[in-house]
């Protein structure tokens, strides 16, 4: 079976993501080198598409991707400000856990960290109905979001990393806040038990908050966070 | 929990990877920029981590898989000669049927042609006991082989890329060869089972390396090989 030229141009994402790297490399001239930048697009479209069971939208997600590893890879080398602290959530698929702490965290940070979320074996179902549905009663929408797979630039730039049981995924990199959250899965709970991470969560990320960004005037409360340490000197 | 300096510098991979990335900077120098070389590095020694049981060879592996995919880049540009084809395998865990067809086509070809392989979902189990077994009584080791997660570069590098079972999970790009092998999942087999897949998999080997590699004097035989097409022009 040989394939048409023309279709085989349809068919094939390289110029779709070669425009991508193009984009890229412009917004991040002077920050990061075009090869990386090119390097990092295909390398994301692949990692992506590697679980992915629709193919559709994958350069779309790569190209949001790439770009938010390249805005991680250029706050490393300091030549992106981080205006407020990194938190970074590391599930296993990154379909429950680590999505609803993202998103509480964005909704209850209001602006004063930013937070990225990824998981050690990323899931191509996208994020678990029970959890977009639990977290919709709260008035938070997950629509926009979809797993990723843990990348290096993502642990370097953040300022404090939680992992909630994906065991040892995530590299120790010195200066950094390490915190490990006991959380059942999701995936394995009915309604009522996924609501019940949700708050376990919740509560978790006040006192999170308050710790990282102390305007914040929540009083910390009572929870079974387990401090993994402060990484280093 | 706040780790003391020296324990901390003793248990981050980050200085053992830097030499790693310095030595293959110094390698590739003139072919792939140092910025590209220390990404590949970093984000090689997170990929493998994400899914290993034991972290403590990972430093060690991480050189040797980065050091195959800018191999594979620098071909891709052209900056090195591929002095023969390169085939490239991929299942899913890159622990079985993978491995199997990288090792029978290395210990087949004679050096008529360079093999890789990959998975989707590559596995931190290392290679299938099983698998080591039917091979071994065929006197091939694989001792020195891991899973590895599939990326752009070794599919860019690739003259014909064989898929088995890991479905859309490989970019199409032009002038490949792709194929679909339909095989058994080692994991779920007995070992006659396995020693049958390894068998199938021989034939169709070998069949691949007579259209490859044409100095191949064994005549092709009949298999079930499903011919995903020459893809673009």
């Amino acid at each position: 079976m040989s394939i048409p030229p023309v279709q085989a141009a349809l068919l094939s994402p390289d110029s779709v993501l070669r425009r991508a790297a193009e984009r890229l490399a412009q917004r991040f001239a002077g920050m990061v080198g075009e090869e990386t930048v090119e390097r990092v697009v295909f390398e994301s479209y692949v990692a992506l598409g590697r679980t992915a069971k629709v193919q559709m939208h994958l350069p779309a997600l790569t190209e949001r991707f790439a770009e938010d590893r390249l805005t991680a890879l250029a706050q490393t080398k300091g030549l992106v400000v981080k205006a407020v602290p990194e938190v970074l959530y590391i599930c296993v698929h990154n379909s429950g856990r680590s999505q609803m702490a993202a998103a509480l965290t964005r909704h209850l940070s209001d602006g004063r960290v930013h937070v990225r979320s990824a998981g050690s074996k990323p899931t191509g179902e996208g994020i678990l109905p029970s959890v977009i549905t639990v977290l919709e009663e709260i008035g938070i929408h997950v629509d926009q979001e979809f797993p990723k797979p843990l990348t290096d630039e993502v642990v370097r730039a953040a300022d404090a990393v939680v992992t909630m049981g994906c065991g040892d995924a995530c590299p120790l990199y010195p200066g950094k806040r390490y915190l490990d959250w006991e959380l059942a899965d999701p995936a394995t709970l009915d309604l009522d038990g996924v609501r019940q991470v949700r708050d376990s969560i919740r509560g978790r990320v006040i006192d999170l908050l308050s710790e990282l960004a102390p305007p914040f005037s929540i009083s910390p409360r009572g929870g079974s966070t387990r401090e993994r340490g402060t990484f280093g000197p």
